[in-house]
């Protein structure tokens, strides 16, 4: 059997031909086969067209080892990736009966008292020599065919089906069957500064990272809210060596801005610092809503150290649930920096919360004045100790500026929690 | 000359085929193709490598009438698509010398003093028979070449040079070549039901819209929370009557799941049902962490209906911010129904909110039990004069329960809010 080193994804659905929707799994894809140094060297979408994913996967087919195909195995007339499949590989279609077995049993437990819609029975013909994968989330299963000395890939498109069938392939399967050095990446992430900021610090590193042997490929991204370094290497036995000495280089460089090396997001992060200083927090949240709780909240176990947060979006609110003065909102608005350190003051005399956050600005798109633009967002995180409260200023619409606005409150967390400024 | 109505789409960049970067000119691309009844059939994306584009380009050039490319135009060896497009359409590349000039203009005016590199020349090789396209905000020109019939673009990778470049083509020489009538969409998004339970319903007017004419194209999509239906047709004088048809006779079939037909979000569904009636609503959020006021407070003008919501992740919380008798939840759970209850009435007599909403549930990955496994979720909406609560089961890892619920919340109040159930 040849191995594999090269690989084509081919992402199926019409609606990721509009100009609303994006194929992501592909990352995911090329992430876990770059792991096992398999490259990929093209990508492609086509819509729910048999003809066209015909066409495309003979002529993709020819220049790969493998194709990872995603999408168009649901019960439907447009999911049309197991018959172009047959179709390009020649290899017919047939009803597999524990398939169908599987999809009735899964149906019945989900409490329907219906039958199952025969519709669905179209997720169990499977073209010959195919071996299914099981889809422990969903009812359409995968399927891999070799074919060829080549590996053809089929997997649903839901990426919460996709990723764990995928990770057991790159566990299993495909691992055994992989060639060529994986592909090693660390990524520092960076708050507090722009890309070009990060990009000047870093200048000459690039310049020896990619003299040196191996050579150490670095990419800055910048998302929203954060700065992404991107560092990779190929070289086998050392390339966690060189890696972690480009990291602590690149680190060095940037300062306390660098917040995560090992791919923790930052509410990860805050959450970890929480818990190793047996911390509790609590979150008064005006124009962010209820985001900063709710990224907290994203991370399993964080009711460890989040106990309560109050969203208060009303200047009555504000007294009412938080205690903060009507006469300190009067005399300073209720975007200000006293009324922030009040909010976190308030959520810390109210919630068993030893760290208090306070968060109000102007989202917009309507609000701002000519002194706080729309944008102007006042952050104050305060201990019974320390108190720290500054005021930014956000561009973009009404989501970035939540999402900044997040961002920099966790990170206003952070450095008090580290004792950094 | 004939007329333009299938294009393809190729980004080209080895970054584009890493983890961590997407392409996303293809979006826009893909908008304003579409705004001229262009339909885009496939697009690819190819690393900094001649040989796969030679390849790419000349199966792709046999399907469509036109082919976008972009990137690849830089000075440097990287920059592949001149040549690659030279080869694929046999057409030797020679220097432009009014390129040429304009770029050591360019290069002198940006303030250098030495010379232009020699390698900037290679933005000035020009496959023959092509016309350049200008590029106001960076030095790499576009290129419109017409082959057999057929037009392919060359477009830098930058968007905020492509944007520009294409909007004055699809404006002007674009426009005239374009055949067909601009495709029009309409969605319309269902809760509370599964994709197949949809397809099912819809099954007989897909036939129907077929059929029809215009026809009108259906497509289903499950996403998190939601399933959507896709419509689209394109004859420009019939397009949004047969489309509004094809939407009620949709709606009709679905019923009341059928919440959104004009792309609204079921968080502006209900902030607009709450306008109507003059309400204002709180949210008592356990497992959804706040999830559900932030996606509440991402619409403009939500202040008008939202006040304040609590988060209270421990059951001292629920008892101390909203009420929550301590003996109700040692009786029944601090997951279930009299809790759930409890706490949408607490955020009502707590804040000014005519709708009270509570939600609390075991989002995982730890914390179930067999009797309450991770994903129950019991959600309850209230008002002075009405009461409704319900026990969910949701499936997926913690974020996909926390935005289920957080769906299935939503729609509660808006059912709540229609007097339908």
């Amino acid at each position: 059997m040849k191995a594999i080193s090269r690989a084509a994804i081919i992402a199926v659905g019409s609606e990721l031909l509009t100009p609303s929707k994006q194929d992501t799994n592909s990352l995911f894809i090329t992430d876990r086969l770059n792991g096992l140094g398999i490259d990929v060297a093209a990508k492609a979408i086509v819509g729910d067209d048999r003809d066209e994913l015909v066409h495309l996967l003979a002529a993709t087919l020819a220049r790969v080892d493998l194709v990872v195909l995603s999408g168009g195995l649901g019960p439907t007339d447009d999911d049309v990736t197991r018959e172009a499949v047959a179709i390009a590989l020649d290899r017919p279609l047939a009803e597999d009966e524990r398939i169908t077995a599987h999809l009735r049993a899964r149906f019945a437990a989900r409490g329907f008292t219906m039958p199952m819609p025969e519709n669905n029975r179209r997720q169990a013909m499977v073209p010959a020599g195919a071996r299914v994968i099981e889809n422990t989330r969903g009812s359409a299963p995968g399927l891999w065919i070799d074919h060829d000395d080549r590996v053809v890939l089929l997997l649903p498109g839901p990426p919460r089906e996709l990723k764990p069938m995928l990770t057991a392939l790159t566990d299993g399967s495909l691992r055994e069957r992989a060639s060529g050095a994986p592909i090693v990446r660390r990524l520092v992430r960076v708050a507090g500064r722009i890309e070009s900021q990060v990009d000047e610090v870093l200048g000459p590193l690039y310049k020896e990272w990619a003299a040196r042997t191996p050579p150490v490929a670095a990419t800055i991204l910048a998302t929203p809210g954060s700065i992404e370094l991107h560092l990779s290497t190929r070289h086998p036995s050392v390339a966690d060596v060189s890696l972690a000495r480009a990291v602590d280089e690149a680190v060095a460089a940037i300062g306390a801005d660098a917040y995560s090396t090992d791919g923790r997001l930052l509410e990860e992060i805050v959450g970890d610092l929480l818990v190793e200083r047996g911390l509790r927090i609590g979150v008064s949240e005006s124009c962010t809503g209820g985001l900063i709780t709710s990224r907290l909240t994203d991370v399993p176990g964080s009711s460890r150290y989040v106990d309560a947060s109050i969203v208060t979006y009303s200047n009555q609110s504000k007294s009412d649930l938080l205690g903060v003065a009507a006469d300190l909102i009067e005399t300073h608005g209720a975007v200000s920096e006293p009324v922030a350190v009040a909010m976190a003051d308030g959520i810390r005399a109210r919630a068993p919360a030893d760290v208090g956050v306070g968060v109000t600005g102007i989202a917009g798109p309507s609000g701002g004045t000519p002194e706080k633009p729309v944008g102007t967002v006042v952050i104050a995180a305060t201990t019974t100790s320390e108190r720290r409260v500054r005021t930014f200023r956000f561009f973009g619409e009404r989501a970035q500026v939540k999402f900044q606005a997040g961002q920099s409150a966790l990170d206003m967390v952070r450095r008090l929690l580290l004792g950094r400024r």
